[in-house]
Parts: structure tokens; C-alpha cells; sequence
């Protein structure tokens, strides 16, 4: 079996994009990765396209080959939905596709306008990651979901407000020099803990912004890298995927993410990696609490302890395991359709050392990027290794 | 490479379902299927599954996990959206995970509610699979979309209305012993010049109706099936994806169908047959000059003479090709995000013998499967032989 690489990525930068049309956020995209590439767009095999809530953030379904012809393509395309995690399930099919010999070339990641939408708009788009029936009727909202989650957690492992806060800070410190994130400016402690609530124990700053963007990553074999040339040090040497029932109800318990765990316990056994060897991680921080439960489902904190890992400066830059250096959903946006894109490719420009924080993992050859949908939901993880 | 198996197959009735969620019925289509193959739900390694306007007809997205819980399944689930050829997509998907040994056991398939819109609002749900800047603002509409591809047709190949209302009374009568069908009764000639207009040259019975339902198939390897002692009989032997500009004015020609062409070429050259060999197939007759396109782009009829092959008899029951005997989206049915397995289901059962039109068909070894996105801005192909 062939080693995937990660042959170029393109990002637009993330956040109000204005009357822009969704195909031209992911033609920007496209046309990035395909130069940072430096291959013929004519060469590629198909299109494995994210993008969550079209139908009603543009009225536009059916965007698998608007996207294609909308970045020059001539190949098949397929668009893929898992809420949150769309470009997550995208990035894992073009890698499977790679993997099994069906193509040698494949452009992944995603697009999502939302500030189309007013944010009340946008908040009942968003609902429908959620279960229509059981939760979004009885109203419940994302911010409300998470905040139940977090109470949880709180109730079963201890921790606070002020715990959250310093991930909300960590997270805009990383954004700060990234020229696409949406929010390149620090928060304090104090800003945190005095900002609106939204849903408590949650308050603005414990939740990521709604942002406009696109994602592309080209992706090819261990071959066609060799044969054509092409500078691709990173490759992506394990995938997983998990899922759980969609409803907060029907779950045992919603202090943890099983869904993630499975999904990370899939990618790590495919790279033969453990969690002791991840230098540095992009985490689906849709909530800072989400952050803390996505470490923990990934290894690298232990269960009750991901409270404590950007407060203790574990997941700091300086940290052992620097998280979401890119500024995560938090700072950076959550253009939802397209962040499973985006995590691969600001990993791949961390491992490279063409990131504006290389600096922090100047030694790291082993990233994880962690992609939800919904309330964990569904979860997609991927490993990525240096390998010249 | 392992040959992929359909170990058993799943439909609800097609029609109108009421109040029925959508995951009451893939739920049961899902069953049905679980049935047929013998298997052990808990074996199932991943669900592949299409919807296209969830968002739209239950305010529901991120429809994977909740298929996968309503369905009794404890597995990774992946929702796929290509407008009408969505179930399509899942298949293709779910072959090429067995093929590549990263799954032994899938299910795949599809649900649509859409009689939860009333007629305007499903019209406006349908319309998100065209090009919403440039056809959809200006006033287009699916009907209006195959009638512009219908008159381009007759302008350049020549027929009428009456050869179009031989593939409506084929389909109608296919579908009379087919108790899956929404309209099992038969129309004539007449019925269908005499109907009422919806846009010219296409009148009522040229167009499919408004459906719900839910296809499930399971597939596996001839491993798996082999060492569990599945009864098989049926392979998927090819598939193949095309695509093309989502908008009719970005097309050299629009009285042909190149996507589906290049996605049956593919199918055909993956599965080693030529389209002399085509015993049977079903084929994405949305309006009846759609069945038309498919014919001549899967080499069924060589181009511009489909329009003649249901009056002249080929495409008949007794004709050298039968084509959809089970009615057809015309008169089956078309639950969009279903319909892609719908056609895999049908052509397993005629070629195992156990359809109530298998007779037509008693020596047939080798069908295919023709599932077109919009206005065939995409397209999937598989290729199903007996492989006993």
C-alpha cells in the first residue's frame, strides 16, 4: 500500500466573506493547493468535497461539480455531509482512494458560507447536526448542547469557567500571527470570564465565531510524488472514523466523546503511532470545552485532566503538545464545511516549517488533527507524519 | 482484489409515507436487507448513505449517525449528496472500501421523505441540484430543465412527444406486479398526450412523481460471503462516477449526457463488459427523455436512436434489453437520496430470479445501474453480474 502525501494546500483566509459565492471561497482554495503543489490541475483524478449547510446558507445543493468546474476541474467530484466533520469524511476518502490505487492525484476540503444568514438564521441551520425530532424541537441549540456537556463534565471530573477561559486565551494567542484566521487579537482571562454568557456554564469566548471559508489539500501517492517531483515531506499515514448516536440522550454519558476515541484509536493503530508520539495537534474546538474532551479522547491528556492542559501549559506553545496553533475553530473560525480541510492543511504547514508558529514545533514530525460533527456525533481523525 | 457480493437487498414501499420519519423508514429498509443477507447487524463495518434534501424536507442534516442508530448499527456512518444520484455515490463508495479491505460487511443506500413539502416547496428543495446563480434566479426548474434537454433533443435528432409517451407506458406497465411501486397501474398512449402540459414539450406522465422511501443493499466480499456462507449470487462487477458543469449553458451540447458516458466507460472497462453485453438495466428515467440520454450514453442505443428504442420494442419486457422493470423513477418512484439503491436493489432481485418481472429476464447474466445527478451534471454506473 502506497504512502499518501500531502503534495499542497490552499485556505482562503476565514471570516465574513461579503456577497462572495460559496464556488469562488473554494476556487481561491483550489487554486492554492494546486500551486502549492506545482501540478497541472488537468492531472487530477477527482474532487472529495465537505460542505454542511448549502442547501440553506446559498440554495445550492448538488456542489460537488459546481466546485469542480468552479476550480478548473475535469474529473469526478462527490460531495460529502457529516456536519461539522464534512471535510473531515472528505480528506478520508481521498486518502482511501489513494490508498486502494483508484487515483494517484485527489483535491480534498470544503466550503462553508454562513454569514449569508442573519445569526438567528444561522443558529437553526446549525440545529441540524442535531437530532430534529428529540433535541431541536424541545430547543435546543449548539451553545446549549455544548453547555450541557460541559456541566457534565464538570459535575463528573471537576473544573470551571476559568479553566475554559485559558484555552479561549491560548487559542487567540496562536491566531494572532496566522494570516487567516478570523480573529488575529489576544483575550485575557478577565475578558473571558466577563464576556456575555450565551449557554452556562458557556459565555462568548468559550464558543467559536460563524465564519466564511474554503479548504483544499491536494493529496497524492508515494509514486506519483516521486516521479513527478513533487515536495511533499508530509504524508498522512493513518485515518479513523467513529460514530455515536446522534441525540445527547441516547448517549451513556456526555462528559467524553466516545466517537473520537474510536476514530483516534482507528488512526493511530493504521500509523502505528501511540499518543505519546504526537508532537502537535489540531483539535475541534467548537467550544473550549470541546477542546478538553477532544484531548482526552485523543490521548493526550488522560480522562478528568483535559481541563487542566492549556492551564497547566501542557497544549501551550511552549507546551508539550502544542493544540489548534493555527488558533483552532476558536480564533481562527469554523467555516464548518470546509475546518476538517483546514486542520490538515495548517498541520501541514506546522510540520513543514512554513507556518507563521513553526517555530513551536521546529522538532515535531508527528501531528493529529481531530474533526467533529455535532455533539461528537461522528469524529474523524488523522495522523500525520513527516517522512522525506 | 476481492469481488464485491450484494449479500441482500432492502426497499420500502415507494409513495407517500405521511408522518413517517425519515429513519423510521431507512430503518426498515435497512432491516429488510439485514433479513434478506442472514447477517448479524453487529458485523457491519460502516454504512454508506444518501439524502439529498434533509435539510430542506425535515430540517434534518448530519443524517449518517442517526441512519446508522435507527438502523441498529454500531459503525462508522457517511452521509454522500449528489442531488438525485446521491444513494449512487454511496454504493460506488461502499464497493471500494470492500475492494480495498479496509471493510468486509456494508450496508449502503438511501432515504428521501419529500411528500412532507407540499408541491411548491419540493419544486424549490429540487431546484437547490441546479446552478442556483444562474439557472435557479432566472427561473428554472427540474421540469423546465429536461424540457429544454428534451426540445434539444427532437431539434437534433428528431422525435416527439409520442415516442416519449412509449417509455411512460412501458414503465407504467412494468411497474403493475412490482409491489415496491408508487403507481402499479398501467397508462396508455393516449393518456399520456392527452395529460396536462408541465413544460413543453413534457406533459404529467413524462415526469416522475413526488416520493418517499428508503433503499438498503448489503455488500460484501466473496471472502466474507464464502467463510459465512452468504447467498450471493450477484456481483458488482464495475462502477464508474462522470461529471460536468452543474449549469445546462456551461455545456457544449446539452441533447446528450457526457457524464453518464464517461462514468458508463469507466464501469465497463472496471467489470471488463461492453454494452453488447447488457442483458437488463435501470436507468435514471426522471422525466422519459432522460431514459432516452441514458440508453445512448450507456451504448444501449447508439446515439439518436434512443428515442425510438421503448416504441420499436427494444427496451420492452420481450425486447432484447429490457429497461426498468421495475417501473422506473416514472413509475416506481423517485425518493431522490434513495434511488441509486433502489436500482441496485431491483436489478439483484431480477437477476436472482426472485422479482416479480424476473421472467423477462430468466437468462440474464449481466445489468447495470444508471443514477444521474441534476441534469447529469453527475452520474454513477455499476456494472451487476451473475457470479455464482
Amino acid at each position: 500500500m502506497t504512502t499518501v502525501r500531502v503534495a499542497g494546500v490552499g485556505l482562503t483566509p476565514f471570516g465574513d466573506h461579503g456577497d462572495r459565492a460559496g464556488r469562488d471561497l473554494f476556487a481561491e482554495a483550489a487554486a492554492a493547493a494546486i500551486d502549492d503543489a506545482g501540478i497541472d490541475r488537468g492531472a487530477i483524478d477527482r474532487l472529495d468535497y465537505g460542505n454542511f449547510m448549502g442547501a440553506l446558507a446559498e440554495k445550492q445543493g448538488h456542489q460537488a461539480p459546481l466546485m469542480a468546474e468552479a476550480a478548473g476541474l475535469d474529473c469526478p467530484a462527490t460531495r460529502y455531509e457529516e456536519a461539522c466533520a464534512s471535510a473531515g469524511v472528505a480528506v478520508k476518502a481521498a486518502v482511501e482512494a489513494i490508498r486502494a490505487g483508484t487515483a494517484d492525484l485527489v483535491i480534498a476540503g470544503g466550503m462553508e458560507r454562513m454569514t449569508s444568514l442573519d445569526t438567528g438564521a444561522v443558529t437553526d441551520a446549525l440545529s441540524i447536526a442535531a437530532d430534529e425530532l428529540y433535541e431541536v424541537r424541545a430547543g435546543m441549540t449548539f451553545p446549549s448542547a455544548y453547555a450541557l456537556m460541559a456541566q457534565a463534565y464538570f459535575d463528573r471530573f471537576g473544573g470551571g469557567r476559568e479553566d475554559l477561559a485559558h484555552i479561549a486565551v491560548k487559542n487567540h494567542a496562536n491566531a494572532v500571527p496566522n494570516e487567516y484566521a478570523q480573529y488575529q487579537r489576544e483575550i485575557t482571562v478577565d475578558d473571558a470570564l466577563d464576556a456575555p454568557p450565551v449557554a452556562e456554564p458557556l459565555h462568548l469566548y468559550d464558543a467559536c465565531p460563524i465564519t466564511d471559508g474554503a479548504s483544499a489539500i491536494v493529496l497524492t501517492s508515494d509514486e506519483y510524488a516521486a516521479t513527478h517531483d513533487l515536495d511533499a515531506p508530509v504524508a498522512i499515514t493513518g485515518v479513523g472514523q467513529g460514530g455515536d448516536r446522534l441525540a445527547l440522550q441516547d448517549r451513556d454519558a456526555i462528559a467524553e466523546t466516545p466517537a473520537a476515541t474510536a476514530a483516534a484509536e482507528t488512526a493511530y493503530a493504521d500509523s502505528g503511532i501511540t499518543a505519546a508520539d504526537i508532537d502537535v495537534a489540531e483539535v475541534h474546538d467548537c467550544f473550549t470545552i470541546a477542546e478538553v474532551m477532544a484531548l482526552e479522547s485523543l490521548g493526550i491528556a488522560d480522562s478528568g485532566e483535559g481541563i487542566l492542559a492549556a492551564r497547566d501549559g501542557i497544549t501551550t506553545p511552549d507546551g508539550d503538545c502544542p493544540v489548534n496553533l493555527s488558533g483552532g475553530l476558536k480564533a481562527k473560525g469554523h467555516p464548518v464545511g470546509a475546518t476538517g480541510g483546514s486542520q490538515i492543511a495548517e498541520l501541514t504547514r506546522l510540520l513543514r516549517g512554513d507556518h507563521p508558529n513553526s517555530e513551536y514545533v521546529a522538532n515535531a514530525t508527528t501531528g493529529v488533527a481531530h474533526n467533529a460533527g455535532g455533539t461528537v456525533a461522528s469524529a474523524v481523525v488523522h495522523v500525520l507524519e513527516v517522512a522525506e
